[in-house]
């Protein structure tokens, strides 16, 4: 069980984040359950880089959300909760498919959240990005 | 001196990442110079987040891009440097202005160049955003 | 399989190493496998900090050794291996038992191996550090 | 102004963190200042790694000192603040001198404080490693 269901997760990050999906969407969310969340970037040359590879600030934004998705669907709509820090790894190119990011959160605190993400391509494979990050969490 | 000029490390940027400035032009070479760059992101609303903030990912690819303006200028058309890290501290909110990113090289190594890039608001004070990353230099 | 066997393993780790266990043994290389390797640092006054439980600083150092130990493993006796950058979060207080930390590699390239560590409680629970980190591979 | 002097600061660490210098005394505070705080690390055998230089856990341990004594020197005796998070570059081999560690504190908030520590060779010249850490501060 989760704070919010999956629709829920989905009309909020919507309702909130709707220049994350201008123009074109791109980003979905997938799934959400206790402590975990999947997004998936959908293919579109406005995240190619040279080369064809998906560039790496568009696997940033990704990652970024999914953590986010997945700490608002086991809080609940904590609107006001910041990225505090992001780190990121890239570890292959990432190629021309969309690309599915599956966050764990490591820890869910009074004040802080910490998660990992895992980027591979739409089609399965080796990670392409390894992530990990914070978010401060409000007083509630 | 730098290898290549502003102009040359900007004509390279527009030649090999249109998709950075696609639509509307916003991010800004402003200077480069020994180990430096400095980068600006001007304001538009694509960047921007509920409460009107530039979003983490806008500040993000910011950082990559000075990043790699200050090892383009500094090592020459290197074009297939690829990122291998980003760690990102986000320290205050941003607000509405644009954005200035100064990047300043730590290390340039044969096979590693190591920055770090300082982001505050367009009319000054403090840090919104610090970042350090890691690009993998291909063997020349 | 991998290029060395665990004893293999820790010979090399003795005999490069010496400092790491002066005095008491606390660092135990518990296992090898394909891009994985296990560490266990034992109880021992001189890793504790006020309030009982490991410092940090031995956390640390268990991590990267872990890392070391299973690049070592997996790609034989590469002294010359050097870390280039290690992040971690600390995720909830060590306790005063000893602690296990799991190395898994997510790359290992011709240059760079980047790999991640979790690190427990000896007697197993939640997370007290996550770590990633990449070391330099010398050509060969 | 800081909120405890240098000799306040100086001894609060002893009194709390007797192990970091136990055998030995290896790490000294040498200056404390608004937001600023530098410490040093002697040479000594048990720091050293193969080929002479200080061991990267030795560096570590360095800068998380030093960003926990800038805190402490700026905030007051908060003994529970804990590191949440620490991020390293190593960017040359250190040599077999002492290291000094200059931390910056970028951001410090009701709930976290967040610095960066520069780690040159005693004597001067170029960085030999670069952190950013973050420290959570107990409710006052």
């Amino acid at each position: 069980m989760t704070a919010m269901s999956l629709d829920e997760t989905r009309d909020f990050l919507d309702r909130e984040f709707p220049q994350l999906n201008d123009g074109v969407r791109a980003y979905h969310l997938e799934a959400v359950g206790p402590l975990t969340a999947r997004m998936r970037l959908d293919h579109h040359e406005r995240f190619l880089r040279p080369g064809g590879t998906v560039s790496g600030p568009a696997m940033m934004a990704l990652a970024d959300f999914a953590l986010y998705a997945a700490i608002l669907a086991n809080l609940g709509p904590v609107a006001l909760a910041v990225t505090t820090s992001l780190s990121f790894n890239f570890l292959r190119k990432p190629g021309t498919d969309g690309l599915i990011a599956v966050c764990t959160l490591l820890k869910v605190g009074r004040r802080l959240a910490v998660g990992e993400v895992r980027i591979t391509t739409k089609g399965g494979g080796d990670l392409v990005c390894h992530a990990t990050g914070t978010y401060s969490i409000p007083p509630r």
